[in-house]
């Protein structure tokens, strides 16, 4: 065992400890967000084990969307195979600058380590998308559902401090944004 | 110059390379969140260069809140060195577990990296917390205002798909969460 | 500067330094070994600095080959977006196991760092791989060019021994390969 | 078991997992040093496991001293929360710089990675300083132990010539620090 | 276990678990390539366990020679401690530049992560190195075995086309080296 | 620059930038230690940047020794190319063990990262070690020097308290050592 996974002995090692397959099999992308990813990390190739690296594949339907999210031990580096993606990132504090792109087939773009980003279909169909992710075990955390899909969920004390919300209601404070949450 | 900082002679060094002071001087929390964080990072003390570690100070008024983000390059372990603190940390896909403690006077706790995590001030007066940070440079991610206060703004359109919003309203997929978010 | 590269102020960043073009035109395969490599390396993206990830494109025409190489600094995760490959790596010593498969159209393998590996077209049309590498300058090494085309040429002395040339004629000292290298 | 260490099923971690309390009581300093610390390593909080940082309490007494010592595997960043502490580090060789600051509430200072280094209170009441380590498990070296109190003892031999002693007497070469070690 | 080797309590550790013996004893050269390794790892010294270190002994009898190789996980620094030995390395691609020397004792060579090196002794009598290496499994890959005596072998398609091979004959790209490799 | 040393274009380096000669004349081992050890860190060979490796080279007169020192950012592995050693090092707190052993001819010996270790020949002639280190830059701290030779002097407060010296006469705490440390 070495970080909690089985390590062969060298002799007893197959090709089968390095492959996956079934990447080209679409994801199912009928769901609301219309976006399906696919994971390739030590859990689904066990000769990744401390090398430091992983695989993701993601289908878009039209207008579907990769949700912003972050990979908590992990850079991405991104390629379209298929269609058109508007892709971005939000800088760290106190900037939180929007670094974004709409990339097109052939197209390559990073997502530093940590930092929120999302991908959306912008094209008129489908999309496909490979990323590299610079760990065997880089995580997911996708935001909406880890602040208000949390289990047991987050308290409505701290959501509303969270989002500055007074008498169950939120004016972000940059007007720029414009978005209310309220509890109800 | 290493990461950009420059690296002084060893013969040159001083203490106060190696120095920073203030920390003593509450932070002020006058402000909508009642809470005030202090970074002690390789900007701070140049002489942390390479060394992976940081310190931090948080002070909290009565119920304040140091609100849910990420450090997307750093573990963090904090301890209360006044008052009472309800912190919780929320782990990744696809379980998005809240796991939360009240911390009295001399409790420690621990968040791991890159996951959402935050601190509020449950108790009756003012707390303090003291945190190091396993980077030099652990990087701070308020997630409300990266996902609703970017500059520039995160499209709505993908807003509107990261919470699953219908004609301007979202109820979030999660009963138990209860918060609408609408643009206005 | 950091590791001998611009490192932006993080104020004057632009989507264009986390961005590369042109993966989707096809790599130019009309030579000798019918492939064609493109590399998404931090001389490439300056946005990968310290990263620790990047990306190539490979091309293949029929009967195209990824002559055996390594990366001296990076374990290479590859997945087959067209085609069919052939691909394996050989292990270190003492065993020098190959380990082989042919890959067809979604198939991810691995190959560990530092060691020998290559991916050999065998289907009829063209292939197309896509691969994560995980440093940022993984390196390239082709075997063939680094032992007979040294500049200057290692010496004939020293390459007489490596094969174990006898009189300028070789026969490899495992009868299964059955290779003759000799001196002209 | 990871790094020797249970590592528990994501789904079954608790809030206790990365939890550790009682850091309010005071360390008993009613011993020949004055001081006590307390540390909060992987050994007390499972969930540090593989995530590179722990955290220090010590207790001083007036004129209570944490004598020099070194930590094998990390750097260290003090705080001041209580009283007045005269600390310092010695660079490596040739300088052998000592490098002191006397450090009052709220003044913050590194100890870098493996150097010797130490804290005296030189205030009339107790002091109480916290520190973050770059490491799970740093280790601490207690110098005068370590040297004279090895377990078994190191040898005579290799100590008089440790400390250049003639004829069981001891008179440093560095006339300035004028202390005498004799064997008796 | 750690890193899949037995970890000791550290109570119970003793000297033998940090002790190796017998390099004083020559490495038997009476093979063809007139040179013998012995390599120090983790395998031979369990306490080099997360160390990230290691060291070997090379003997070479007169002409004697360690064939191209590369060392997947470490880099080499070498010292010649009795005889005079022809080494080199070659760059990675594009240059493939061939950087060599004539080490005579006492001299110290470096030999960079991953890169193709070799040694020769091109004294009268028998020459010996000792080498530290920057891990404490750094691999060995002898290039010869790997490309041509691997198990199962590599296919003669590949290798055929590895080296540039029409009608079983190959006129190496480069004419500089003149090697001409060909199946019987 | 990188690392704060120059970096050089890989096309204009040469075997002079991987290179260092001279370990093969002895040490001048006329000191009062009777020892005299040779670094060869990245400030000897600059290709040594970013590569984590070092050696050194040590000589010892009869009853020379290397006196316990520390290296604060490396492990090393030693081997005696003549003459006989006794080598050890202490375990950190709170058992402080004493590993040693006597080293003869082509043994090996581990000293592992940060801990206090020393060499004392004790055989007839003279002794001569290799050593590997894990760290381009090691360093070395000699206990002695940094903590009764620091520049300016340890305060006579610390240091009293560092050995529990009571009217300037230390009686050190474990009755087996013996060892008297007075403030003349």
């Amino acid at each position: 065992f070495v970080n909690g996974k089985v390590c062969k002995d060298p002799m007893l090692v197959t090709a089968n400890d390095f492959f996956y397959d079934g990447l080209d099999k679409p994801g199912n992308t009928s769901n609301p967000l219309g976006s399906k990813g696919t994971q390739v990390y030590v859990m689904q190739i066990l000769g990744l084990n401390t090398l430091g690296i992983s695989l993701a594949h993601i289908d878009f339907a039209p207008g579907g969307q990769n949700r912003p999210h972050t990979h908590p031990r992990g850079t991405e580096i991104l390629t379209v195979v298929e269609g058109t993606l508007y892709v971005g990132f939000v800088t760290s504090n106190p900037e939180n600058h929007l670094i974004c792109k709409t990339l097109k087939k052939g197209d390559v773009f990073v997502f530093p380590e940590g930092l929120i980003h999302f991908q959306q279909n912008v094209g008129y169909g489908n999309s496909v998308a490979i990323a590299g992710l610079s760990s065997q075990n880089p995580g997911v955390i996708t935001i909406a559902n880890a602040v208000f899909g949390a289990n047991p969920p987050i308290s409505d004390d701290v959501l509303a401090k969270t989002f500055q919300i007074v008498n169950n209601r939120l004016i972000n404070s940059r007007p720029a944004s414009g978005w209310i949450i309220t509890k109800y």
